[in-house]
């Protein structure tokens, strides 16, 4: 498949060269059409990585992923083109971090609204999925690194939509994602970032995760 | 050990009936101190438990829960009396739900504050204990309702306090408490509520709980 993914920090690397290593064709999208880190990544990962502008990255991909900054999302999507986004599945990894008071970051917004519904409210005809949103990068795209069962959540509002990440997610590695329901359980996992930070400075690793215990 | 119990729900109810079964003497503390709930939970625990106003409650105890509703918990505490808090251990379970909007409920406040730390604030003299506020309550106290080993997490400002609350998180089962430091911490198990209404509502049971997956 071609996807295009948005933004080339560590989340975007990662999960675009896991991509490519899966077979997929990947552009992948910053503000600047000569980012030196994303053509440095494009020129690592071989013949099916490409690179370029927000734009380019969303008209090249026939599913998207957005791993911008969460606060920059908006911008990020807005210059990608309303053209080049409708009809395609976005999979939104992205927190909207607050970093301006310093550490731990807490959250631009929460409680009564999420990235993820903010982000369908501006494109109705995108296929919003939220996911991947509750763990470190190298953990999204190999669950392995932590022993044992543990989960990935997923939130949307199209059924067939949510039914396709969920296999790119099976491909990843995630034996049993766990379905929330409608976007705005995205509110669910989006405030679970609070209690990550405070576990990562326990634990002292970003390799963990959340498992929900249950019977069955 | 005299422990007070403030609040006569669901959540008082389950955790004074542990503690009298472990062997301490209950006080279930209420507004009312003719409350039928605490007269007849009293009645049905025997000799050990005895109930009566926020503020008997907290005469008697050696060591305090708060388990009324999150949002009246500075007016539970008002009425109990600063003189009768002071210096006390106070294991605070309580969630600041926002009911106003209907289902799910949100929080009255998050990210940059939480419950814990405004009952810190108002009592400096206590020793704040978040702690058993991300599940049920009867998972609170037997967790063998869950298979597998799971979480409960503890948040606080004295050292001493928190191992004297471990110690009877590991009496009513609670194999591995995770002390995720001081009482700001709290925002991140509050802010799990949203998280834990929505696996809730997939779930159909209560009947769950968070585990941290990680090496060792």
């Amino acid at each position: 498949m071609r996807i295009g993914v948005l933004g080339t920090g560590m989340v975007g690397e990662t999960i675009g060269a896991r991509l490519v290593g899966l077979g997929h064709e990947v552009r992948m999208g910053s503000r600047d059409a000569g980012n030196a880190r994303a053509a440095a990544w494009g020129a690592a990962q071989g013949a099916r990585a490409s690179h370029g502008t927000f734009a380019d990255a969303a008209a090249f991909g026939e599913l998207l992923f957005n791993c911008t900054a969460g606060g920059h999302s908006l911008d990020a999507l807005a210059a990608a083109g309303a053209e080049h986004l409708a009809g395609k599945i976005l999979v939104d990894v992205a927190n909207p971090l607050d970093h301006s008071q310093g550490f731990p970051p807490s959250l631009l917004f929460c409680n009564t609204d999420s990235l993820g519904e903010r982000i369908q409210r501006a494109y109705p005809d995108v296929k919003v999925v939220k996911t991947l949103n509750t763990m470190n990068a190298l953990v999204m795209v190999d669950p392995t690194r932590v022993p044992g069962t543990h989960d990935v959540f997923v939130s949307g509002d199209d059924a067939d939509a949510k039914a396709q990440v969920i296999a790119l997610l099976r491909a990843f590695g995630w034996e049993r994602p766990i379905d929330l329901g409608d976007i705005s359980t995205a509110r669910g996992t989006e405030m679970m970032l609070p209690i990550w930070i405070r576990l990562y400075a326990a634990l002292k690793t970003g390799d963990f995760n959340v498992a929900v215990a249950r019977a069955g």
